[in-house]
């Protein structure tokens, strides 16, 4: 059986596929890919995402030149998540900052941005 | 507008949750969370999942006592995503590996396992 048969995808064929940045540990956003898309992650160069709410191809930087360059990929003991250690060239975030996870939520349910835009 | 009115559950009501540890920035899994499990986690101190398979409240570590401790939660730009990094008590994975993400997959479709069991 092939790595693609063994992949648990979920009711809509997507699996979720969490973008680390390879250099320093930081998550940087959160994508999902179908059997198509994550095929052409192995074996590539890049991420190549499933975008959900424009129900097409997506591959980071395309138009904003903000790219990820592949540098490792893992999965998880269910077989029902990817993990893609990437170089992230600028923001990650359509915000233009670093990473997605740029606000934090403490136990009064304040909100705080953790990091600056980063200006270009 | 509260904070959990602003997230967005899927379908099935639940928002993924990636759990990272938080002193080396390791990925150690994917939860996911109800608007229940989800307001838990943040007033509390320990991530508060719902296991998709039992259909139940989980919290890592009741059984096993590789409890997890929350030290900071981020959420992302779509406020679709949590990040929750965590002090991580032992392993994170049921198959006693420090993460769940302990394989590696390569080009040729080819599995590595990249870090061993740990022996308790």
């Amino acid at each position: 059986m092939s790595f693609l048969d063994e992949v648990k995808f979920d009711a809509n064929g997507l699996v979720p596929a969490i973008i680390q940045d390879h250099a320093n540990g930081r998550v940087l956003m959160l994508g999902y890919m179908n059997r198509d898309t994550l095929k052409q992650t192995i074996e590539g160069d890049r991420p190549v995402l499933w975008s959900r709410s424009r129900r097409k191809v997506w591959i980071k930087g395309e138009t904003s030149g903000h790219i990820q360059k592949t540098k490792e990929i893992l999965y998880d003991c269910d077989i029902d998540t990817i993990l893609i250690k990437v170089e992230q060239i600028g923001p990650a975030c359509h915000t233009n900052h670093r990473s997605c996870f740029y606000r934090r939520i403490d136990k009064d349910f304040t909100s705080t941005e953790i990091e600056p835009v980063i200006e270009e």
